[in-house]
């Protein structure tokens, strides 16, 4: 079997994630190029270290290499939909980090360049490949709980990010919910209907002045019936805090934060465990990996893609109807947007 | 110093919870006299083996003993407003079961009534003394997440009520989440300011047919800005499910549920634990007897109780609130409510 | 029916906890005299407020009042037995704290006045009556484990006893130990074959001067196959540690501390639960609840009580073996022993 | 900085897992070739899948390969020490699988063969490696518990060896137990003076026909005053049971089973969580991972391996000696071998 060629645009924190995981636990893959715009020694380093044959400044140079089978965009969220529709156009598969695009539109316009190509599209929606949210959903579909009736998503970061980053991040709904808006899909198995949202700025005054919010609970109307609640928060003392439970007529299935060790401690002060994984590079490493691998299998095997890019316009979807709930304060209905 | 002699109006089911507790764990009080206008051999029996030397169908012998100085008022909740003010001009202090009313007007006669005559009055939210949800809120209180953010609340029930029951409970909010409601007061330090609602009658299509939820995600404004959200259901598969989390700027505290014992089994199919204890009777026994101590400790002392006609008030307003919500489907400022 | 009279000879702190139990929640009991030859104001004024009658500095008067049906002799280990004696030559029934003796002779002498008299005798092994040890032998029994292979019990004290305590207990093995001795046969439902013991003083210099040992892990062969092993230290840090796990050829059963409440605390130094409860008193509270009314249900009902005086002497069998395993650096067989 | 090329000895189950590590995870370091006795198709595609480019049936071409810097030691138990020999004869740094040998005599020549000759030297006890016996020695070393007294460490397999196998294997204590008597060493920080061993044949009878038991207690002293315990068993019906605790002067350290996920289900029957991971290559994938990083490092780096012949030699010792205290049914102190 040949292996596919892949070529990375956009080589930061989570492009160089993905080289290390091709290069590491792929199979069937190999990176011909990675591109940059900001390509430095350090960069370059890095990717001969993986065994990068190629870096460049222009992404160009991937789109336009006939020898080059599946493109991963790693890029700025901006740049997202129109490389997707670039590389469509040359005829790659695509793999496309959250979220595709701030804009409905032009996520449709990425739908109508892929319609009839026959090529894969898979969005960056990692969590779906984390060993315990993996279990979770399989406990779920397999009806261990019954008929789900509440499901509750706890997502926190560890730290605040920058009110600059803030200001171009499309808002904590779109940015940082949006990863539990998928996840509301993936273990309700379907889609939500109408959202509501109580919010606030209690972390970082900044992050208030960049005209954002911190801290929420998001309750969503889900299509069979089941009521899901989200919360959020920017910032938590203890780490990154990433729980699911999922309720349902015959029980409940829940799972709890990884961390580095099982170590218990018991002394004079009680029993303590460790902190969960600090954030998504230590929580996430191995989901990283099977997300790609999966992206790789599809193009392989010649199936589907497990999340298509519907699925990355669902979350984008359900983040403006969270958006406008806040704004409007009042329950918004999915439909009423786009 | 002297036996605080103590009268029982209504002898069901709270109503033997109480006799139990005072005859066997609540120090400096006596239960003289119980009285329930369906009084059977049975129940005189029960009272007997507790130490009851009097027993009777009129509750007003109660009422008009003038050695009885305290009176529990465990009878059915159209009537506690009316006896809680017949006791008050008796000179009787007066632990009333919860609520005390569904409606506010008459909530506010009993505080009418209370006013000046310097008597003790206690409402029975029976949680804030149960060992677990005491810990929690100390470690609150002592500032142990730093300012709370987020509070969430789990409160699911191992089996509905019966559709009878359900017509004239007042609705899910004002019968069952009316603990949640004092529960979030406790934890918060704080009033709430607004509510939403998001229910469904999922469990048991009577429940609907009598015009009620039975599954609901309550989320709450409180004072202090913390966001505050409630999961209840009328049926748990596993059992009484009562678990609380605070979320804070420096950490978080959380309870989990009371089991029989820690036993757990490791074999072929996992590791299992033990389900929660059953219901309100199993879980919280001893929370009942410390609510009624400290109501006693508070006559002999001379100190408030712990939870005043007040108390007893406004989860009575959070639970109209919650009503409105439901049936306007927007968020309802507690201010709009009496 | 009538209420079984109670003695209860010795007021120390067991004494005490006994007064507690029948007067609050032994049903069936009363206590008519409590004798203490140490008797003073404190325990007087104890006794009375637990509805005790009568005080007496000579427990003769309980021994000779025809009126007592049953005594608990909670008085210094070197007068059980022969407290024991009297008691059953006067007619009573005889709840006996452990140990019955240090002297397996003295034991026999007990075993054989009770000889064709019908009368109950329990010896005060407290905690097969707590509900983690009694579901975990409920569940080995039941077969959930199948066959027991190995049988782990971990039995730490929070802080060493005095060396003059030290000096009169009969050593750690009949102190301390042989709690645990009871526990094996409890859980493994046979007795010990033989016993090896690997101890040393650790905690505490004056505890190796006044001749014994303070930290310990003993092994012992079963009647069953089975190899047990328990551990002991006089002092641990983070309080009383009471575990026990049995392995068998189907699966493994095991139990936890219990705590004062389930309370975990995240934040940046981890996740805090709390410690074990402090000692015996916080922790066996209930336990000694019920093997009292374990054993006035023994007499009301005319039944075996669960732990006979066949029970008392076995565990002493098992910590003079373990003794001289220690003291001869080797195995010892219980045959060895009286 | 050059590439250490590496020779695997032995194509087995844990020779693949070398080939793995080696291809996908550890830094500076390329497998040149892959000896096998009996080499075919499958693990010739195997080490092609992992980027080897020469195979062989003769593991000469690996001793006699001037260009290999390392080797790795994964044939049969007998042949470890002969190999070393020779390996370290031709200039090779060498990885040897535990045990070096049963024969203490040969361990020696082994020792004697690498003196002066500064080449590195690893045995393979990989559970050194896994995260949570690393935190908990972490936890230890770092004085988190005081001064260590008792060690305790349960350590039973999902499922028993052929009989076969157990006739070849040296007996329990040099195949299995020789990994506990490694983390003991670990964990206290220090060599054991004496063992005692209880132990039955309670499993298969045929490993009891093979002359080896199958069930056992160990106690050990420990030269720092510490009491060790290490409970063995060859059949677990719940998975891979891998747990260790270290009480000290001020705590308790303790780690409990990885498990697939962390995923709980709530139903009727109890809270249920996951077996531990099935056996070894799940739980240590890691860890073995990580041993030979530290190895190839050591290589690199010029420093001491983590685990050089003498971490070989010691518990080869502790397995005689509990051998003889089976045998003789006495305490033998490690003295006595060798």
């Amino acid at each position: 079997m040949n292996m596919i060629k892949v070529g990375i645009i956009g080589a930061g924190r989570i492009g160089k994630v993905h080289m290390t995981s091709i290069s590491t636990r792929v199979k069937d893959a190999v990176i011909k190029t990675v591109a940059d715009p900001f390509l430095n020694e350090e960069t370059i380093a890095f990717a001969k270290s993986m065994g990068v044959e190629h870096t460049t400044k222009d992404y160009h140079e991937i789109i336009n290499d006939p020898e080059i089978d599946a493109v991963l965009i790693c890029s700025s969220t901006d740049t997202h939909s129109p490389i997707s529709i670039e590389a469509i156009k040359a005829g790659k598969h695509v793999f496309c980090e959250k979220p595709i695009d701030h804009d409905v539109a032009r996520i449709k316009e990425v739908m109508e360049a892929l319609k009839g190509t026959g090529l894969k599209y898979q969005v960056g929606f990692n969590r779906r490949f984390d060993h315990n949210f993996e279990a979770l959903q399989k406990a779920v579909a397999e009806g261990k709980v019954g008929k789900p009736e509440i499901i509750k998503i706890t997502s926190r970061d560890p730290e605040p990010p920058s009110p600059e980053y803030v200001k171009v991040s499309g808002g904590m709904f779109l940015d940082m919910t949006i990863h539990d808006f998928d996840m509301v899909r993936f273990l309700a198995g379907c889609d939500a209907t109408e959202v509501y949202v109580e919010a606030a700025n209690l972390v970082d005054p900044a992050i208030g002045e960049a005209g954002d919010v911190d801290t929420a609970v998001i309750t969503l109307k889900m299509e069979n019936g089941a009521i899901a609640v989200i919360d959020n928060c920017r910032r938590a003392a203890y780490g990154y805090d990433q729980r699911a439970e999922v309720f349902g007529s015959e029980g409940m299935a829940a799972i709890d934060n990884d961390s580095q060790s099982l170590t218990k401690i018991s002394n004079a002060q009680g029993v303590t465990g460790e902190k969960p994984l600090f954030f998504f590079l230590e929580r996430y490493m191995d989901a990283y990996g099977k997300e790609v691998s999966e992206f790789i299998k599809a193009i392989v095997e010649g199936k589907d893609t497990p999340l298509g890019v519907e699925d990355g316009l669902k979350p984008v979807l359900m983040g403006l109807a969270a958006k406008k709930s806040l704004e409007e304060h009042r329950p918004v209905k999915i439909s009423e947007i786009g």
